[in-house]
C-alpha cells in the first residue's frame, strides 16, 4: 500500500495544527482513502527550535526546493502566508506535478486565476478551503452543495478581529481604541492590525467568494473597502437604539450579469441571522434564488479549526489520486466579469447629522433627499448635551444608488444648516433579491 | 455532446421543483457538467392533472418500470416516498445500473445500509443530501468538508413543523393545540400530524447523521424519541424564566467508541446558536474535535429548497459520469456500532415539580438528588396561584446519568411531599465534549 507523502511549507499555527490531525486522525485518513499518509518533508524557518509536534529533526528544512523538488512528495501544503515568492513556490510545485493545498487567502484573492489554470494544465490539484473563513466549509458549499443553484447574495462576517471588537464595542458599549487594545493583548488582533482593521484581510474572502458564488473573475480591486476604525461609541448606541447590530459585513450581490462586492460596517436588524453571529466567529450567509436563506457558522481561524480545513482538502486531494481524476475539479468562469456602476449599487443608508436647531432646518435637510428621490424609513431627531444651539438627527433612508447618496451627502455638507454629516453606514438584511 | 437522461419517480412538489430548476438553470448545469440534462420520463399518478410545469404529455407514466427499465435513462430521482415499494423499485434500479438521486429520508433511515452496498455493488452513485434538512447541504459538509475531523457532537433542529410549533409557543406564550392549529391551517403540518409532533421524522433523520458523522451503521431503532405534544405553557414560561429557549432538538453524541442518539424536547440556553434558530427554518449544530463549534443553517423543507439539494446531487452524479468513477464516493463504516446504557447517557435535567407546601418538603426532595449524588444548577420555588397548600419547584440539575435519573424520578414520585413531577426535559448547550 504505497503511502501519500506530504510537503508541508511552513510550521507556524496552522501548519502545526495540520501535523497534530494528520497525526491523530491517521487511522480515519486511512480508512477513508485507503492507503497511510505521511508528513515527509517540512520547510521552517529555524530547524533547532523547539516544537509542538513530533516530526524527526531530518524531516525539517530551511530550503523550500528541498520541499518543492522532492521526487517523492505528491502534494505540497503551503502554510507559510505571503505573496509573490510563495506564488512562484507553488507555479513551481504545480509544474512538478504536485497537487496543492492552500490557507493563502492574499495568495488566492490576487493569483487564485493563475494558479488554478496552472494546477489544470498540469493536471494537478489546488484546493483553497482554508482561505476563507477557516473552518466553516464554505467553499465546498458553494461549488457543491448548492451546484445547482444560483447565488444571488453572498453576506460574510469573514474577519473574527474585528467581530471580536464590533462585538465588544456593541455589548459592553466600549470605544475602538479601548477594544482593540484589549484585542491585541488577547492575540485576537495583531500588532500592526491594519490588514484587519480596515477591511483589506476580510476583502481579500470576498473576492474569493464572489468569484466562486458567481463564477466570474472577480479581482481583489473590484473590492470597495471601508474599515471599522472610525466607528465611534454613539453610532453603535444610535444604531442598537434602532434595533441595528453594527458589524464588519462584507456583501456581494449580483442582479442579472452585473456584480458588486464591497467590505464596510454595516448595520444589520438585530433579528438577522449574521447579527447574532459575536466574538471571533465568522459566518457567511448566502442566498440564492431556490434555496433561499442559508448561513454557515463556524470558526475563522486558530490553529486546529484552520487544519481541519487544510487537511479536509488533502483528503479530497488523496481520494483523487486512488481513482486517478486529479485536476479535473476545477470549473472555469461561466460569465465574464462585469462590475456595477455607482448608479447602479443601491442599498439603504444610516446618517447621523449634527445641525443648527434652528426653524426649516429639518425640512432644508429632508428637501436634499427628496430632490434625489430618497425617502426615509426612520428618522429620530434629539438634543445634543451641553449644545443647546445644535441637534442630533438620524435618518435610515430607503433604497438609494451610491451615485444619488453621494450627491446628497454632498449637498448635505454645503447647507448652512448642518455642522458636520458625522457618520453614514449601509443598512442591510431587511429583504431579498 | 451526449444528453444526460433523468428518469423522475414522483411529480409533486419536489418533483415538480426538480424539473423547474433542470429547465431554468439548464446553462449553469451544462456550464458545469459539459453536457445536456434532460428530465425523459416521470412517474406520475394520474397523467391528465394540470401541472405547474413544461413537459410533454408522452414524458409522463403511470407506471413506474417505464422509467426504471428505460434503457437511455441514466438517472433515477425519486421523489415519491413511500418505503417498502420505493425501496424494490430503487434497488432495481441500482440492478439496471441507473444511478439514483432520493429526498426520501424514511427509506434512508431504514434501508439507508442496503441500498448503499447495492449502488456500491452495480458501480452505481447513491445520493441523498435532501433527505436531511432539504436546502441545507449537510450531509456533503459531513463527509467532505469536515472529513479530516472527529466529529463528537450533533444537534439538529430538523423538523421545520415542530420548529414552527414551539417558535410560536416560545414568543407568543400560545398553547401547543392551539398552535397545532394554526400550523395546520397555513399547511406547515399535515392533518395527520404524528410523525411530525412526536419526534420520528426528526428521529429518521438524526439517524441519518449519525451514521455518517460518527461512521457507524446507527439504526432508527438505536433512536429514543420523545416528541413535543406533552408541552405545556407553564414549561415554556418556566425555562424561560430561566433563560432557556425550548426546541425539539436531535442529538447524536460519542464519547470513546460509543454512541448515544435521541430526539426529544430540549431546553437549550438563550445564547446558544440553535435557539435563535425560528419558524420552519432548519440547523445542524456539529461539533468537531479539531475544529470546535460549527453551525449550518437553513430551510428544511419546501419545493425549490429541497429540489436544489437534489439537483445538486444530481450535478455531482453526472460530473462522476464524466469522470467516470460512480460508486466510488460511499465510504463503508469504520466503526462496528456501539450504543451507550442508560448509566452512561449523562445530561442536565430540568424537573418541574408541584409539591404539598409544608415545612421539610424541599429537604425529603434534595435528598433523593443527593443520594444519588445529582447536584443542582438552579433552584427556582413559587407558590401556585389558587392552591395555597402546593408550591412549584423549578430544578436544573448538573450532570446526571439516565440511569441515576429514572430512579431519581421513581423516588420523587413515591415521596408523600410530591404531588407531581409535571414535566422533565434534557437540558444542553452548557457546554461541550
Amino acid at each position: 500500500m504505497k503511502v501519500i507523502n506530504v510537503g508541508l511549507l511552513g510550521l507556524g499555527t496552522v501548519g502545526t495544527g495540520v501535523v497534530k490531525i494528520i497525526e491523530d486522525h491517521q487511522d480515519q485518513l486511512m480508512h477513508q482513502v485507503g492507503c497511510p499518509v505521511s508528513v515527509k518533508k517540512v520547510l521552517v524557518k529555524d530547524i533547532h527550535k523547539d516544537r509542538d509536534v513530533n516530526l524527526p529533526k531530518e524531516a525539517l528544512t530551511t530550503e523550500p526546493y528541498d520541499v518543492i523538488h522532492d521526487p517523492e512528495i505528491d502534494v505540497i501544503i503551503e502554510v507559510i502566508g505571503g505573496i509573490e515568492q510563495t506564488r512562484v513556490y507553488l507555479l513551481d510545485a504545480l509544474k512538478e506535478k504536485k497537487h496543492v493545498v492552500t490557507a493563502n487567502k492574499d495568495l488566492m484573492a490576487l493569483y487564485g486565476s493563475e494558479l488554478i489554470s496552472t494546477a489544470t494544465e498540469n493536471s494537478c490539484d489546488l484546493y483553497y478551503e482554508a482561505s476563507v473563513a477557516g473552518g466553516i466549509p464554505i467553499l465546498r458549499t458553494l461549488v457543491e452543495g448548492l451546484s445547482s443553484d444560483r447565488i444571488t447574495k453572498m453576506m460574510g462576517i469573514v474577519n473574527g478581529t474585528t467581530n471580536f471588537i464590533l462585538t465588544k464595542m456593541n455589548k459592553e458599549k466600549a470605544a475602538y481604541d479601548e477594544v482593540l487594545k484589549e484585542a491585541q493583548d488577547l492575540g485576537f488582533a495583531e500588532s500592526d492590525p491594519t490588514a484587519d482593521v480596515e477591511g483589506l484581510d476580510a476583502a481579500r474572502k470576498m473576492a474569493i467568494l464572489a468569484r466562486l458564488g458567481f463564477s466570474m473573475n472577480v479581482d481583489l480591486d473590484d473590492v470597495s473597502v471601508k474599515g471599522i476604525s472610525s466607528i465611534s461609541d454613539e453610532d453603535i448606541a444610535f444604531s442598537t437604539r434602532l434595533g441595528y447590530t453594527m458589524k464588519l459585513i462584507g456583501i456581494a450581490h449580483r442582479h442579472g450579469n452585473k456584480a458588486e462586492v464591497s467590505v464596510q460596517p454595516t448595520l444589520l436588524p438585530d433579528h438577522h441571522p449574521l447579527a447574532s453571529v459575536n466574538d471571533e466567529f465568522n459566518a457567511v450567509y448566502v442566498y440564492g434564488e431556490a434555496v433561499g436563506e442559508t448561513m454557515f457558522y463556524g470558526p475563522g481561524a486558530g490553529s486546529l479549526p484552520t487544519a481541519t480545513a487544510v487537511v479536509s482538502d488533502l483528503v479530497a486531494v488523496m481520494k483523487n489520486m486512488r481513482l486517478g481524476v486529479n485536476g479535473k475539479s476545477a470549473v472555469a468562469p461561466q460569465f465574464e466579469k462585469k462590475m456595477k456602476d455607482p448608479g447602479e449599487i443601491y442599498a439603504q443608508q444610516f446618517l447621523r447629522i449634527h445641525v443648527r436647531d434652528q426653524v426649516g432646518s429639518f425640512s432644508k435637510i429632508t428637501s436634499v433627499f427628496s430632490e434625489r428621490g430618497v425617502s426615509f424609513e426612520k428618522i429620530l431627531q434629539l438634543p445634543i448635551k451641553d449644545h443647546d444651539d445644535l441637534a442630533e438627527i438620524v435618518i435610515v433612508t430607503h433604497q438609494a444608488s451610491e451615485e444619488d447618496f453621494s450627491v446628497i451627502l454632498g449637498q448635505l455638507n454645503d447647507l448652512e444648516v448642518v455642522v458636520q454629516v458625522k457618520s453614514t453606514y449601509r443598512v442591510e438584511g431587511n429583504g431579498y433579491s
